[in-house]
């Protein structure tokens, strides 16, 4: 296998921002953890402390002998791999910015069910995510979208003239929030018409549509990052 | 001027990480918004439909053509040009992965006094704020910054064998943290002798130490990321 995707095996989470671009480009790639004996093996990078660049977390990406950590950086790396980032410096930074800011928002909607600490359950801190939801929706999501669809500005694609990582992370961006909040994305999602056609778009093309088919899709479920709780869906 | 730092006037905040480097390797830049009409100018890149690549926040950086945002995006761009990162890919993705690992602490610390909503003041988050401040240093702080004494392994600089934009940036973080929580981090710094002494070596460089001492540097304060809210400091 050329690439070697590291990731928790127990929901699609960050990994499938990655993913998605290598299904896209149908690049040949293993899914580290989900093979026998593959969580054991994506733990040493973390623990052991001869690795000579460990890793904070998943994902992580090997590559030959590069290791790359963090995913707006693995998508950095693999974006002109896979022909899906700008070749020139200056579109592949700013491509790269966009996903840093996707990359925000993700970490926000990480809060959403853990507003007060990850290692606590979402039980014990039920209230505090009730009110940061509220504001959440109230604020942020429409800075956030808002902001992609301005970017977006009716062109297809996020990004100069051809599909992008960055259009794959959308996508999986608007599926992550229609699944945890349906009700409130479906108030929403009326403002955003561009992002909406572009989730569409990249849902239809053949490789992603397969992907999307096929068992190496893993479904949203309550670990991940998109959790749908139904008490903060308003 | 080779570059345009655009970041707000009002704090040292995430525009510090650019500035260090900048100062360190005697850039010819500007700080906009610390310039008569610098405010409105940043302004316009953040409101101006227009603007073919609309930002989001500061911090973001024009050099010539080319506009970078997002921290760490920014350092990326800049890192080999002042000669404060590896040239190779690898060793530039590796920097730039600790950079981000340095941003998500940085966002954590923002939660610290801003929990529940940035759009809130402080004393209407407070409860929260103290909750969230006490699971942060009893799980977060360790791991993060646990992580990064292991990455730096008794060498003198976090990548490679030179200073890179990586050493100012643990620099600005520690000093930040000392800052906002002095109590805190006296009790639990020894655990950490590698990052202490890299501060301590930071602080000492000419360039550094020359730009600390001018009026180009600015105090912490109580409007910035770090910000010394006693009650949260144990």
């Amino acid at each position: 296998m050329e690439y070697e995707l590291y990731y928790h095996a127990a929901n699609p989470g960050r990994g499938e921002f990655i993913r998605l671009p290598l299904e896209e480009a149908q690049a040949d790639y293993v899914d580290v953890a989900r093979e026998p004996g593959g969580t054991d093996k994506m733990m040493r990078f973390i623990q052991d402390a001869s690795v000579a660049q460990p890793q904070f977390a998943p994902p992580f990406l090997r590559h030959g002998e590069v290791i790359v950590g963090q995913t707006a950086n693995i998508l950095l790396y693999l974006g002109t791999r896979l022909g899906l980032a700008p070749e020139d410096e200056a579109g592949r930074l700013w491509a790269h910015q966009l996903q840093l800011g996707i990359a925000d928002l993700v970490q926000a909607i990480q809060h959403t069910h853990h507003p007060v600490a990850h290692g606590l359950y979402y039980d014990d801190q039920k209230p505090e995510a009730l009110t940061f939801t509220e504001h959440f929706f109230e604020d942020r999501v429409p800075k956030f979208l808002g902001y992609f669809e301005r970017v977006l500005g009716g062109r297809p694609h996020m990004v100069g003239q051809r599909l992008s990582y960055v259009d794959t992370s959308i996508f999986f961006l608007l599926d992550g929030l229609r699944f945890a909040f349906p009700k409130r994305m479906q108030k929403i999602e009326g403002n955003y018409p561009g992002l909406g056609a572009l989730h569409s778009r990249v849902a239809a093309r053949p490789n992603i549509a397969a992907y999307l088919a096929s068992p190496r899709h893993m479904a949203f479920n309550d670990r991940g990052v998109f959790r749908r709780y139904p008490e903060l869906d308003g």
